[in-house]
């Protein structure tokens, strides 16, 4: 059925036993491709009807639609004309397994990071009313990206408009995890109370010969079936808000999803239609393990040892000892590697739902009550809560630990999940210490150091998801971690007629460098310091080593912009002191940069030890 | 009875009248200060009986209040051992207009940014718990800071604690200006529907006589009553999320305060109070208009044209002949000057609240459907929408214009409200333009620019809330705006055997320097080529000037912080040349800086002209 669809308004055509051959069609090749090249499966299964009923009564190219997050935007990708393409999936130069304008007119809106489709929706919709235009606007948004603030302020905002924009709650109970918190329990309340609608039938009835006694009970009786309304539509928290609320309808349904639609649309007004979808539905192991199978890997090896589970294992060690420790995530035990923290000590363990800025300020009260909150937390994510840093933690000097997993660039998910601006805007944040490892056994020692410095306030370690340090690590110059020093790694200094190259470095990167170096050193002298601290920047340190080793060119590298980034402030330091050697800097490109493995992503941002050579020889 | 109060401990051996005369001195006590100090006057005289009641009940120096925003913790100040100081409140050296750590015990968290306060109590609470310790955690917030998401996502967290932690909701229909959005209006239903009080008992006692038809009605009679109590307890929405609802009560009742706290403490879990009080209670003018007495200004000259004002009158000019512009502020009217804009096209004018967030992304949708938002946002408060400049609009080039006013110092209102960041921050974020006006006609030159320059994505325009320029514009070798140019606006070069001094520039703080180079004139040649943009960075421009004026000494300057800002861009730049001239930079403090005015604080800091001539002076 799949391949007789050529272009989208084929769909309206087929009769509904079609459609579900479709779905079923669908999710085979979901199926087919997701275990092949890795990516969002579950979530991508569960929403194939919903996608099709969508698509049975809109048109994605001539209204919008806006995919929450956007991982579950498989099948709108290949009703839209990227079947063929469907295949390149995630691949270095492949289609994105987000939305992407430059794919397709029918991908209007952006997404990676969860809980902005209700804004964006909200501002599609009023722009079309600005602009007279007639067209639908959709946000399609789980029930996950609930527990963000983003949404209310929208719904919020919402709420006070005129015109139409429709919301699909797509509740599948899930966000990666399992979900949390109050509104998740109230959306439960929700789905297991399918009962209400057949009590509705019986009770309606039985009101109305309720003989009316006395003239106060009549307003009472109005007032209680104003309030048995309430009852029975349960989407009352949303109509308070100004919002109608349609449901809970069967998300597998495609003709309950139509009509739904249909409906909104004939209201013309903000509606939200709140539909119930089962996590992989449709694939029996998916549909068993969701959580599993929302985010699969491609079948790359994953031999080195990854940083989540080095500093899980860390933290537990030192909680055992210290039950002052407290660990925080945001929707993210698995990933974080917290979820051994979790097991351990459930009682200091708190998963606050995908609300990164709750999170952190959360973290700043628990500090200001003397405990010592360790919040994980992706890099990207952490873009959400930097006025929770600077605001709550840093002015006010407390100490949150927070451990910024995934930095540098991420891979796959391209480029709104890349890892690559914190140390630029961290740099900017007053009274924090930043570090970064650029091997699993500095991580230990910079998890212990954010111990015994806690009283200095925040304190953040970056990272990436693994340990590409292969090398040999007796054989490095490698000293203890110490607060706000740096370490010179590698020093080949034998070459007394060549140029000297000193590279100052910046976590993870510094392994590239140093292989960059080692290849080097038959045409130079060269030395590798790892500056390990962008606050407070070694400055002893680095003015130490310049002036022990003389370098005629002074290479920086960080795997994060440049603009404002560790390379900046060396630059900064470096131009105070009158230093004079060539200076060049190797960085994440400012520009975005698209999705591939991190190893193909580097060598096109020239940041793998072969473009770090290039670079070197182009000084020299 | 003020004077009488020596310890806390007295209020509770208060009679009720006694406590209400306190309340009287204290309010005449607010009204004089504020009045000649300047600072929040509404907001405190609306919580003074809830202060009493409170601290009838708790002791602030072993129990924790967080007081959201905090502008309204004068009462708390006075109470808790500052009254004598009461009169320094907002001068250099004085008592801070807001929470404080450092000024008293009773101040156990810093707040300023709205809707930190619930994650904090959340915190602190759990904290408690974990610890084994026994004290209460109250957080007050207004109704106003109700339309910010980091409230939702809290008190979806607190809904799955099980410890005592007490919300109360400051509810006056308020926030700086009138409140905004759906749950605006849910409040306000619930204020208006004290008749449901009185209907309640009327209704209680009929329903109790309704007759039982058949068993199916039993269990819809059961329900019924179930709803009727979603009717009477009009906080059914908070209850759904976990957390019990007392009210709504009378804030400006002491007893009814110390009622309803007792019963939260009782309870034993989380519970939000819901007070109502009137914004300027008890001081007929600030009754009237509660939005002009918000915020106090002392009694010092505001002549200078103020960039707000200047702001709003071009954009209203530039609507007129262009109808895809619009207007966004987040509950900021008046300070950002957009009120004027609403008056004239108000239906391409949206004030979405205390929500940062969405507003930044509802403007992402209207530029990615074809309209031209224009936000405009106090630079302090843009730190809370960072990803969503980077992920919603700069990700995808979305022309997004953001003027952030109150950029650099801000003065009275302290650490908490310097915008002081936004330099550093947005440097870091990609395919985005930044620049900034040193006087009025610059800005109005940037804003035909930003409009110009539409395809090419964000576009920032940062200014402080003045403009200082006092010198006869027309001497200076003024140059027309151009995108990504900085002008030469000064050059003295007649002493050729005196060093040369350059001053390269960024935004207002260009004024500083302009005084700075006359003032050294006498001494040495001097330049003041003022950047305008930090995105794109005038590097050609810089180079050319460098090659031209041959500088022994380049400084930087801007009125934001060091790390990661136009200083370290441009030191990058310089370093990657090879310019071998002595370099230092004017900047804002890293480490943050009080209260006091904007005069003194950039002496204190250096920022200054007599402070920058000083810098130059140790470099030549």
């Amino acid at each position: 059925m799949l391949e007789k669809i050529t272009t989208l308004s084929d769909i309206k055509k087929l009769t509904q036993e079609q459609k579900e051959e479709l779905a079923s069609d669908i999710r085979a090749r979901l199926v087919d491709v997701v275990l092949k090249n890795g990516g969002h499966l579950a979530s991508n299964l569960g929403v194939t009807e919903l996608t099709i009923g969508l698509y049975s009564v809109i048109d994605p190219f001539t209204d919008k639609v806006i995919w929450d997050v956007g991982h579950q935007a498989y099948v709108h990708k290949i009703l839209t004309g990227r079947n063929d393409a469907f295949g390149t999936l995630r691949q270095f130069g492949g289609i994105s397994g987000f939305p992407k304008r430059n794919e397709s007119d029918a991908d209007c809106f952006e997404t990676g990071h969860s809980s902005t489709s209700v804004s964006a929706a909200v501002g599609m919709a009023r722009a079309r009313d600005i602009k007279g235009e007639k067209h639908k606007v959709v946000a399609v948004i789980g029930d996950g990206a609930f527990t963000n603030g983003m949404v209310y302020e929208a719904l919020n905002d919402a709420g006070t408009m005129k015109g139409s924009v429709v919301f699909i709650l797509n509740d599948n109970g899930m966000s990666i995890a399992r979900n949390v918190g109050g509104i998740s329990k109230y959306f439960r309340k929700i789905r297991t109370g399918k009962s209400y609608i057949d009590a509705k039938r019986n009770i309606k009835s039985g009101l109305d010969k309720i003989p009316l006694i006395g003239g106060s009970l009549v307003r009472g009786i109005q007032r209680v079936k104003t309030a048995f309304r309430t009852l029975t539509i349960p989407g009352e928290w949303f109509e308070e808000l100004g919002i109608k609320y349609i449901g809970p309808i069967d998300g597998h349904n495609i003709e309950e999803v139509e009509n739904a639609l249909n409906r909104a649309f004939y209201l013309n007004c903000p509606v939200l239609i709140h539909a119930m979808t089962n996590k992989g539905y449709g694939y029996a192991k998916a549909e068993a393990d969701p959580s599993a199978f929302h985010g699969v890997s491609p079948k790359e090896k994953l031999q080195q040892e990854c940083y989540s589970a080095v500093m899980a294992e860390e933290l537990c060690k030192m909680a055992e000892s210290d039950n002052k420790i407290t660990a925080i995530t945001a929707a993210m035990p698995s990933g974080t590697g917290l979820k051994k923290f979790e097991q351990k000590f459930p009682e200091r363990f708190i998963d606050v739902g995908i609300a990164e800025e709750h999170a952190i300020t959360m973290a700043a009260g628990m500090a200001a009550a003397g405990l010592k909150p360790y919040v994980a937390i992706y890099s990207t994510f952490m873009q959400r809560a930097y006025d929770q840093l600077l605001h709550d933690c840093a002015l006010q000097k407390l100490p949150v630990v927070i451990m910024l997993d995934r930095a540098g660039i991420s891979g796959r998910d391209g480029r709104t999940h890349h890892g690559i601006y914190d140390i630029a805007f961290l740099n900017s944040v007053p009274d924090i210490s930043v570090c970064a490892p650029c091997c699993a056994e500095e991580l230990k020692q910079m998890l212990a150091i954010s111990n015994e410095n806690y009283i200095n306030g925040p304190f953040i370690i970056r990272y990436p998801a693994k340990d590409s340090f292969e090398g040999d690590i007796s054989a490095m110059q490698r000293t203890q971690v110490e607060f706000g020093k740096g370490s010179l790694l590698l020093e080949r200094k034998s070459r007394s007629n060549e140029k000297n190259v000193l590279f100052i470095t910046f976590g993870q990167i510094t392994v590239n460098c140093i292989k960059a170096a080692e290849a080097l050193s038959d045409m130079c002298n060269v030395a590798v310091f790892h500056g390990r601290f962008l606050k407070p920047l070694d400055e002893k340190g680095i003015l130490s080593v310049i002036k022990e080793f003389s370098p005629d060119v002074i290479i920086t590298a960080e795997d994060g912009v440049p603009d404002g980034g560790f390379g900046a402030s060396v630059a900064v330091l470096l131009q105070k002191n009158g230093i004079t050697a060539k200076f060049d800097m190797v960085s994440a490109p400012q520009t975005p940069i698209d999705h591939g493995s991190i190893e193909e992503l580097q060598e096109q941002a020239g940041m793998d030890s072969v473009g770090i050579m290039k670079k070197v020889l182009r000084s020299i």
